[in-house]
């Protein structure tokens, strides 16, 4: 029996880029101004579902009538809000150095994000995402997570061994949706989630940010020779 | 022997404001304005803390020299962001009713924040404080968090007895500053934290916010016969 090739699929927003807090106060930037409060910490965690998930979530929790526009409306709100303090995203420390690594190693690699490829687009500029790299965004599946279609998509493109797959992701949502396709998740602290709370939602191993990932990938069996 | 008389000393942000978040991404902002590239879920694990000890701590871990200049530009610089944030920041659900019951079944209470005067002041009205609360805030004592000053200054204003001291916060420098000074620390998730941080730093009961510490006051003996 041939041992698996592993691949790695990454999440984008706090596992390769530090734009989660960004997000965050943009959505309740979104919501107050439609006349919703909500505490921060609460959209917090739910970031990394699909946008329309995490509304029809609170707004079944404040037992609201759910209608398509303020749906529209506070979509717009949040890209207006994410748009202002999008100026100071970057890269997660080692998310540039982790990817060449892996291209280096012949280790395929690709990306899912729960986000669209407007938002999308100038970040993976940022991580100077080469040619040939399969990028599932949100517009091309049915469900985002905690569905595993992003993942899913995401490994089938890549033509990879899902038995050999690890899904790299910074939110218990994306622990979850790699749970749901069988990949084995692994969890970054550099969204703003616990240690434990990745732990408690199925991670496999918990590690910092890109940088400590790249550090110890031999733990997941990722070797340069 | 007398049971001693219950008394409660507050954290200030991320337990009874939602304005964790606002700080977080002020502090982000006037470190990249000087240079500094920091991560944010960094930054946000050691707000609570003085802000002079995290730009401190930051400084060590990055090898940097610490001089004044650069000290008082982040203070100017974080003050400048968050004001621009601060217009979003509402009270936690629950804080004014929780403040009032305490009131009302007088049981003393006091507030202790790392922050300084200038930015506590309009979220104290916010609060609807009564004249006679002890307010104090790092400008009136030695250290700030994780040391206990703040919280000793407070049980002494309120003339409390130290045995029968709560001491409410958000983040884990609080449960440790509560630690040192043996007062029994409860732990609230809306700062951001996860419940397993705040326990594994000594958190005596952890609840969501302000609104489930009221529901949930009788676990900590305060009754109101």
């Amino acid at each position: 029996m041939q041992r698996p090739t592993p691949a790695m699929v990454f999440d984008l927003d706090g596992t390769l880029v530090d734009s989660v807090y960004q997000h965050v106060l943009a959505w309740h930037e979104a919501l107050q101004a439609c006349g919703i409060e909500l505490s921060i910490w609460r959209i917090h965690r739910r970031i990394g579902m699909s946008g329309g998930l995490f509304t029809r979530a609170f707004m079944r929790e404040m037992d609201r009538e759910l209608d398509q526009a303020l749906l529209d409306q506070l979509r717009l709100g949040h890209a207006a809000a994410y748009r202002r303090l999008a100026p100071q995203v970057r890269p997660l420390p080692g998310a540039l150095p982790l990817l060449r690594h892996l291209t280096a190693i012949g280790c395929p690699w690709a990306i899912a994000t729960s986000g669209r490829i407007e938002t999308a687009g100038p970040i993976l500029e940022m991580l100077e995402v080469p040619d040939g790299v399969p990028i599932i965004t949100r517009d091309m599946v049915a469900r985002a997570k905690p569905d595993p279609d992003l993942f899913l998509a995401a490994v089938e493109q890549l033509g990879a061994d899902p038995l050999g797959t690890f899904v790299v992701g910074d939110s218990v949502w994306d622990m979850l949706a790699a749970g749901r396709a069988r990949f084995l998740g692994v969890g970054l602290l550099s969204g703003g989630y616990g240690t434990e709370e990745l732990r408690s939602s199925g991670a496999y191993r918990v590690y910092d940010d890109p940088a400590m990932l790249l550090k110890h990938l031999d733990e997941l069996g990722l070797r340069d020779d």
